[in-house]
């Protein structure tokens, strides 16, 4: 066996070598696909928004120098010329004193520049109205060009879209989104003790467990999951189902086998093709060691442990990145998951020279959360459901204390009602509620409180 | 017009209200298809797992009382009677002094407690091997049992399934699994100055924004979107599009129109069903103000803000918990993201009486968070794609100051490499490296360090 030799490769030299792969094509999606995709092409604005001084309330439009020194005690009278129908084109004009009616959303008239809201106008009759407060220049207006003008760079390619980028692009009228192609991520698992979830293992044998967490794991980082079967471990199968995978898919990732010899054969189909690389073959990550990160021509090659949990891990850490390159993302990190920092309840050590995760429970306590470490092998996939998430513990660490301060990484952003009140609220002081106006009748309103 | 009455509902009151709707039936999915839904019945183990001690490394399996004393100057000699076969069954039972050769995952001889790792092991020939380190009983073996005991309870129902979740269900066999149904939310716009975002507006209109956004939030919340139409202000066409929503889809989401009658013609549409009940009819929370929650039956109807940030804010924090109510989800509050503590760069003043959700844009700046508030009316769509989260100002909060320490709860789990890098590794003394093992020759190695 070759001496394995260690090297501390920091992160940003493992995103250099998953740079080595080649972003996938680009393709046009319809508007309401484009959410969650990655932007192959920079939007700029190709007309003001809005188009038109916009009134932002219900109200009265004015010329805002008309109303100079309008108070309560001595309101300014307006004459009233007309209503400026909603999505409709207009043409007034109006003459000092005079003023239009005008919803939130509306267009003003040319030479108005304020609107003065409703609660601030007293109707006399429907030709005239006293303004109750002065208004100045651009009050409760949104001026044309000032959500974004003509010309202006308003989406980055690399960008994974989120809701108000939808959002920009509808504004926009860009029906057709030119994003880059979702990756396809074919599966395989290995390993001659694996038999498929639904068939009753015979002795000796588990159920094939890393096939479905990998393909949510893959479905979690916006990629399509491609099953392509379950191998023995035998270095002819092993290479067939590789081919076959290099074929359909953009990426292949095998699972186990956790014999010696099946990680060979492993090693041994993609180095069978000419134009391949190894890039990394085993990480100083606990649980997740014998991960392989290699490349055949383009298309990354992945070998994960046949553990769940340590599949888990390195999918985190280095599966997702390779994800994210494919669709041409300008991050090659991990997901941001949501974080809280809690209290250590006890000791944990770690080997110097690695990273390790530390899965954790954690619960509140006096207004603090307490993080227990999780005790299970990597082999144990109820270790990992029965956790929150994981604590990471440095290359040059060795080890925690209890009662040190970490930050735990959830798995999740969901994690069951009282885990989630404590992460929104339980920081502020003071929470409050919603402010909520009933249109409901009294009685129905008391009868609630 | 009904003089509104304030009453501030706490949020446990208003998820009472969100309890009123019916959560929807249950289905069986297949496994794969079962990661992020919402499960609909307590899962239990029928098995042990594992269902036999099993090896958790490569080496030697042993009876650990055989190898007391053992060390490297002075080893036990054992002889070696076999290897065991992954995934076959076996009958080995050890004498003293025997040990078989096993795999990880193998399953262990019967009367073997504990397994030797190779590194610990000189193979002297291949009948005996020296054994170098005395093991302790359940060394390197995953015992019957260990991971999870049959009967025990696994995943509660009301859980949204995790991929280890999955892993679990795949260990237990169970390809078919009962969640509850994915609720679909029907979606309408409404306002006559609204267009279709495929077309050029006429003067004085403006595209459907919130069509797209919404649409997009759906899905973020796991649900189906259907899109029901773009109506005028009018109540017949309203009333048609909320019947017609009722009948296909489990909630009917209808944002705008923004003048005051179209605000009217939402609540005449619910009124005109018989059992029918305003629940919510506005909210003190800005953006976000004209916010409806009703039912007619046991759906929920909502009445959006026009403005899209409104919309996304009411969104958040009103629909995502309505959502996961009908999908019987335990929890009943806004997913949890990524939250960061940063530092205001200005002061923000807020109404009392009034939740304020301002965005902000995030910069690091001496190693803390920077967080500066984007200004931009809640009609500018730009001004929530430029900033990174939000900061949410309590009821009882007459604003905050420049310097004060605040959470911005962002937006997506995705934003950049730049910013992903400090919120991943920013608030940790030595984020060190991976360390990784390369297989490649000691002169590929150098050339990339």
């Amino acid at each position: 066996m070759l001496k394995p030799f260690l090297h501390a490769l920091a992160p940003d030299e493992v995103r250099n070598l998953i740079r080595k792969f080649k972003v996938l094509d680009s393709e046009i999606v319809d508007l309401d696909e484009s959410f969650c995709r990655v932007l192959s092409k920079a939007v700029k604005a190709d007309h003001d928004l809005p188009e038109f001084n916009r009134s932002t309330m219900d109200g009265f439009a004015v010329r805002s120098i008309d109303t100079f020194g309008a108070t309560e005690s001595s309101p300014a009278l307006f004459k009233t010329v007309g209503e400026i129908a909603m999505g409709r084109d207009h043409d007034y004009s109006l003459k000092s004193g005079e003023t239009v009616r005008i919803w939130t959303g509306g267009a003003l008239p040319s030479n108005a520049d304020a609107v003065v809201m409703l609660e601030h106008v007293e109707e006399i009759n429907s030709d005239s109205v006293e303004i109750l407060k002065a208004v100045a220049p651009f009050d409760n207006i949104a001026r044309k060009g000032e959500d974004f003008r003509s010309g202006e760079l308003l989406l980055d390619p690399g960008r994974r879209l989120r809701p108000a980028d939808v959002g920009i692009l509808a504004a926009m009228g860009r029906t057709g989104v030119p994003v880059t192609k979702r990756p396809v991520v074919g599966i395989i698992s290995s390993g001659d003790e694996i038999v498929p979830a639904d068939q009753i293992p015979p002795p000796g044998c588990v159920r094939d467990i890393n096939r479905h967490t990998v393909s949510a794991a893959v479905r979690d980082a916006f990629a399509t999951p491609l099953w392509l079967g379950l191998t023995p471990d035998s270095l002819k199968s092993v290479k067939k189902l590789l081919a076959d995978g290099l074929a359909k898919s953009d990426m292949v990732m095998i699972s186990g086998g956790s014999s010696m010899g099946s990680r060979d054969f492993v090693i041994d189909a993609i180095k069978s093709h000419s134009d391949s690389e190894i890039m990394i073959h085993g990480v100083s990550v606990s649980p997740g060691k014998p991960f392989i990160m290699a490349r055949v021509g383009t298309k990354p090659v992945i070998g994960l442990p046949g553990h769940p949990v340590s599949a888990m891990v390195c999918f985190d850490q280095f599966v997702v990145p390779i994800i994210r390159r494919l669709e041409g993302e300008s991050s090659l990190l991990p997901f941001m998951k949501p974080k809280v920092e809690a209290i250590l309840s006890r000791n944990i050590s770690s080997k110097e020279g690695r990273v390790d995760f530390v899965r954790v429970k954690l619960h509140g306590s006096d207004g603090n959360w307490l993080a227990t470490p999780t005790l299970g092998k990597s082999g144990m996939v109820s270790s990992m459901a029965r956790s929150h998430g994981y604590v990471r513990i440095p290359l040059d660490c060795e080890g925690l204390y209890k009662g040190d301060k970490v930050n735990v990484i959830l798995f999740a952003n969901w994690a069951g009602e009282e885990f989630e009140k404590e992460y929104l609220f339980g920081h502020e002081a003071s929470p409050g509620g919603f402010g909520i106006v009933f249109g409901a009748s009294r009685q129905e309103k008391l009868s609630r409180i």
